[in-house]
């Protein structure tokens, strides 16, 4: 037993939802966590694997209430640490230093004298990059991948276009399927050519998962005939071809395939199920 | 045993090096290959988890002699596939399709009619910032992340400047050691700030990893003098002033503290040891 996780506090990355697509790291903390604080991006699958003896702590979204803020997680973390030094785990959906505020948390317990290690996870691009068979980078097509918040900050999308619409990039917008009309009137505004390929994927790594590809011009119509909500991700770029043209050649896709159900398709876009 | 992988190829992200990082997917996946084809960039703790009767193909390089190129391996890959269908794992540093030419292979097993999976990876920069406490994306600091190539193509650093020096985003390069200096001097001459904050990390996550930290103007001469070596990743942004605030704070770090031993340091570049 000399390799037990020390006690601290663990900022953990839980992946894009697959359990599978959790690290080795991460699952081992899980089976020995004595608390593991958790929230809605952690899916089922991966609260599993935690110890049945640790204590869990909700901290999302409940029907009607909203997430508890950042600054209360962050003091939860401290006090727990400071009740009794334990193994407390700070499970994250995704990775916790890419739009998973871990850089505000370990700031917070760097300045309460906390000790803590951070472990990263699968973002959730890259899960959805993988189960969609959708090269983040291409020679040729895109050499540079970035990676953004499409979330409201202070009311705005507060956004940096001129960059945000360079080509030969992949851009891969987080939770913005509530701005997605204005992602892409502004994307156009700035220069990048309506009929750019752009995709919106719900749910990846699971098996609710969903994609619906468009352009720039026909997106927002598509995903909301659609009905998609979050979690999605939204991905703009040329390499969304290379995914199309993957999966007109694929044999066989080893996963169960998953229908999208639009309403309406319209000429110009694609709608791709896998 | 009805759980046992599929014979097909499986392109399987290694993650950045330290083995605890490989997800729960590849992990089960190295156990039951049946071959594996890996190169340099996966750490001998990963190929230890390979199961002791698979075949193992090194495509690498060794000593005076070139990688296999990209169509080699793709070419490899699917007559392997066509010898006997197996499981057959294509094993990349980081994640496949981040800079890991998955895109290109997966493209070749399609088009020859080899079924295909992609498993997802920590890529480089997510196991860089979590070890050394970087939050790639941070409220207020940067709101986007950006993953570009230093690497020449075609024998030129041929970037899209313009982007990669705008404000409030971190940047990572991966594979920019030998063009550090010409990256840092196009960042000052398309905008950025001579004292924007720059490191370099060597190894990032294994027992070696060094940390080097300076700006725009003295990195390139820092990182010589300590004599940095591939596999290092390049970060720049005011991120790096976060973890060293973090650093400071500290009470101890949990893994054993490394020592970075630059023969020259300046006053205005810090050179900070985890």
């Amino acid at each position: 037993m000399s390799d037990l996780p020390t006690p601290q506090v663990y900022l953990v990355g839980a992946g894009p939802g697959d359990p599978e697509l959790l690290t080795l790291r991460a699952a081992k903390l899980l089976q020995h966590a004595d608390v593991v604080v958790y929230d809605n991006l952690v899916s089922d699958g991966v609260l599993a694997l935690i110890s049945p003896t640790a204590e869990r702590i909700f901290v999302g979204k409940s029907a009607g209430n909203h997430t508890l803020p950042q600054e209360e997680i962050n003091q939860l973390l401290v006090r727990l640490w400071q009740e009794t030094p334990r193994r407390i785990i700070r499970l994250k959906g995704g990775d916790p230093l890419i739009f998973g505020r871990g850089g505000e948390e370990a700031w917070a317990l760097a300045a309460a004298g906390v000790p803590f290690e951070i472990v990263p996870g699968i973002t959730a691009a890259c899960g959805m990059a993988a189960s969609n068979a959708l090269p983040l980078t291409h020679r040729g097509v895109a050499q540079a991948c970035l990676f953004v918040t499409g979330h409201l900050q202070n009311g705005k999308l507060n956004l940096d276009w001129p960059a945000l619409a360079r080509p030969k990039q992949t851009v891969v917008f987080y939770m913005g399927v509530s701005t997605l009309p204005e992602l892409c009137a502004q994307l156009i505004a700035h220069g990048r050519a309506p009929e750019t390929p752009a995709a919106i994927i719900e749910a990846a790594t699971t098996p609710q998962e969903r994609r619906i590809v468009g352009s720039l011009a026909t997106l927002p119509a598509i995903a909301k005939a659609a009905e998609v909500h979050p979690p999605a991700l939204i991905v703009v770029g040329e390499v969304i071809r290379v995914a199309q043209g993957l999966e007109a050649m694929r044999p066989f896709a080893s996963a169960a395939p998953k229908e999208t159900n639009p309403s309406h398709t319209t000429q110009t876009a694609d709608k791709v199920s896998r």
